[in-house]
């Protein structure tokens, strides 16, 4: 184990972290909150003294790192990037305990969006920028900045892009990390600006452009408005519903655009089958509450709620233009199963992803022709290429540890006082990094009232789905601080 | 496809049918139910002429089958036995629609439990004889019984027995299938006439000692009272208690111990985890339950329903001393937990089974280890033996199977009437053979007011359940049907 590389790089990341902290400091003093200037300044010391500190007794003279040190790193640094981001809110004293500001930054970071805020409209603009801007960071992964930025050697890092990069289907785009982390960062930069241009063109002001966009592009959903997008436009809301779909395609298909190579986005299963699925959730829950739901005046009324949360759904971003904690069963059962299926790999949504989804679909497939002939080995194929045994049981054991830990925080949630269905849906919409669930989480309501232990708990569940599972878990593995080297 | 032998078999079945029906009629003769005795008479006869026709028809000349046959005959033998077992209910009137008496009749043979029945105690004796005797027969399964009973060769029906026996390890306990199934056989009738002695010995009547041995034995749940259990003595309960973990063991371990291979019970991996698991659980629901229901009034009281409900949920059976669907989440939770996991392979219960839970935390395991190690390859341990990678993957693959089942149950009652956590627990219920759900299906309700569609789709997940998912879904596979034979 490379502890000293190990020190060095959670160092260089709390440095980053004062850096990214900038915009939010600058935001505090254009609307002159002196409370919130000082609390961005005391952190923004704090995370450049413990980073130089870091960095300096980690100096490390081997700078090889393995799979090992590269799932630490991951995990540590979101941990400390949510420990140290929480700080803000604590100092100005906007959200005093500190459980509720390390539940809400991990939140923002992992692009969830569930939110501990009973009243969000209190909070002061500066924090609540840094609250949407944590989601935008978090986006293309903390980690791939880092590179971008920070590391100038190639191969030596793909442990941790590896680590890193949501869904199991992330190509090298390019033989250098370097090159790959700053096409996924120029991308998601333009995409980013595209969407502030639209939001800005439908009337909406330059500072809450920016919050919808960064809770978009991170798929994350944190809003400044109690009722989120609900008092917004329909133009508008259309605006977050398109580009809420574009943030959950694989970025790989922008870089093949880039590349002039469209049919490759043409022929791509994975695109189709999630605008596929996109599209029929949406048709039946317009259907659904269209007739159940009084409020839903119009036909298109119900097909731009029912697009709007779908889409919010399964981008895993979790805004919300009406209390859809109030629709009819079926509705909300088909948004449940669309929390779990999440979008597409490679984008910034969280969830099993489609992907995985499609292979595991046609695992099954394999699996029942297997039950008939004995001797017949099936190939799974997928994207057009035949799949190996190791990916399709790499995808089934990720299934299986992924039902694992949901079982685990939902009985953990049942020492807490809420109903099976609040538990369930915060599980779900906490574990798939979507946000507001159903119950006493709804879109209208907060996690407020959950105890300190479910709090925590909810926490873990936010970093366990965004790192997809392994990195959090290794870290309380024995094999991992064994000092035994690997080769 | 050998679709003679697969007629001829039915046929069997159909005739087997008129056989288990013959205590019920001379129940019903004994309490001297007129219509009820016609019923019977009608039925049986219908059973013997369709029987006989199809035996007739299908005569085999070529008595050779494969998994293919085998998975066909286990699940339309199934599907045919509830569709002519439900018969008498509707005949007698007492059940007047079909969809209804098909849906109980399913869960009889099924050892569910779930029951759309509003007031069971207007119901006939010799009916509720009837629907209770379902879950004895269902129990060891149909298909051990007619193949002890009328096939003669060896070697032929390995195929039928795969199929049907619950759980990944049905170990060949003696070479030849017959002697197999009438061991089984034999050890079952045991245990069920020492529980009838039991139930005798603390007051119980001689037919109600019947009907809760036949609940108990099949791990049904079906009961004569409203109630279920809950009017009987505490040492009533304790014994359905006790004889409830029993029927929930692998049958296997009863072999070894007649064969005096008493080690090989005590290193039972399988035994050990099933009994902890139901010992911790009956602990925590004890001191839960102790602390936030009122009518747990002494500490005894607690562990006694704690451990009955615990007993009763894992085993799959159903009974009910109390209503638990008023218990705290974290009660429920659990309950629902131990819904999944089921008993022991080899046991009459439903759910995944333990050794099915063991082997995935296994194979999670040596994942971890592997995304550690890329190039080190974990050898999985079972039972004191290695498991191989093929195994590993059917389980791996079978939870995968499962779970999309289990969603596609869930999103099809999305479109009752019923709230969230009523639909969630009534697909775990009814998909893992428990019975009773929470909600709107717990313990002192019923399925009742379910659509027709819905009762159809619950008697799906029953057969689904009881058969391990795969003959079921293979049945509407194209591939099943197509004329080219497989060597």
């Amino acid at each position: 184990m490379n502890g000293k590389m190990i020190i060095y790089m959670l160092g260089k990341i709390a440095q980053l972290e004062a850096v990214i902290m900038l915009p939010s400091l600058i935001c505090s003093i254009i609307y002159r909150e002196n409370q919130v200037i000082l609390a961005f300044a005391v952190t923004i010391l704090l995370c450049l003294g413990v980073g130089l500190l870091l960095s300096l007794i980690g100096k490390p003279r081997d700078k090889v790192i393995f799979a090992k040190e590269g799932f630490v790193i991951v995990a540590l640094a979101w941990i400390i990037m949510s420990a140290l981001g929480a700080l803000p809110f604590v100092i100005s004293g906007e959200i005093p305990e500190f459980v509720d500001a390390f539940f809400e930054t991990v939140s923002g970071f992992t692009t969830t969006g569930a939110s501990i805020l009973t009243n969000i409209e209190a909070l002061s603009k500066g924090l609540l920028f840094w609250r949407s801007f944590t989601h935008w960071v978090g986006g293309v992964g903390v980690l791939v900045l880092v590179m971008a930025i920070l590391v100038s050697d190639s191969g030596r890092t793909m442990h941790i892009l590896r680590a890193e990069m949501p869904g199991p289907t992330v190509g090298k785009l390019l033989p250098r990390v370097k090159s790959t982390a700053k096409i996924l960062y120029l991308i998601y930069i333009f995409l980013s600006a595209l969407q502030v241009a639209f939001l800005l063109f439908g009337g909406m002001s330059l500072y809450e452009s920016l919050i919808h966009m960064f809770g978009t592009a991170g798929t994350g959903g944190f809003s400044v408005n109690a009722d989120s997008i609900a008092s917004y436009s329909p133009y508008l809301q259309w605006v977050i519903t398109i580009f809420m779909i574009i943030f959950g395609v694989n970025f790989n298909l922008y870089y093949f655009i880039l590349a002039k190579r469209f049919k490759a986005v043409l022929k791509s299963e994975e695109f189709w089958v999630y605008l596929s699925v996109a599209f029929v959730s949406s048709g039946v829950i317009a259907v659904n509450i269209f007739n159940n739901i009084r409020e839903m005046a119009t036909v298109s009324d119900s097909i731009r709620h029912a697009a709007f949360q779908t889409a919010s759904i399964m981008t895993t971003t979790g805004y919300a233009t009406t209390d859809f904690n109030l629709w009819p069963t079926l509705s909300k059962t088909i948004l449940l199963l669309l929390m779990f299926i999440g979008a597409c790999a490679g984008s910034t949504a969280g969830g099993l992803k489609v992907s995985r989804v499609i292979m595991l679909f046609k695992s099954i497939k394999a699996n029942l022709k297997h039950a008939l002939h004995s001797r017949s080995v099936e190939t799974v194929k997928f994207e057009g290429k035949p799949l190996d045994r190791e990916m399709v049981s790499g995808v089934n054991g990720y299934l299986c540890i992924y039902v694992f830990c949901f079982a685990a925080i939902v009985v953990i949630l049942g020492f807490d006082i809420f109903d099976f269905e609040t538990n369930f849906s915060a599980a779900a919409a906490c574990f798939n990094n979507v946000g507001p669930g159903f119950g006493f989480v709804g879109p209208a309501a907060s996690y407020a009232d959950y105890s300190v232990i479910s709090k925590l708990t909810l926490s873990a569940a936010m970093l366990l789905g965004r790192l997809e599972i392994y990195p959090i878990i290794l870290l309380f593995s024995p094999h991992i601080w064994t000092k035994k080297k690997v080769k």
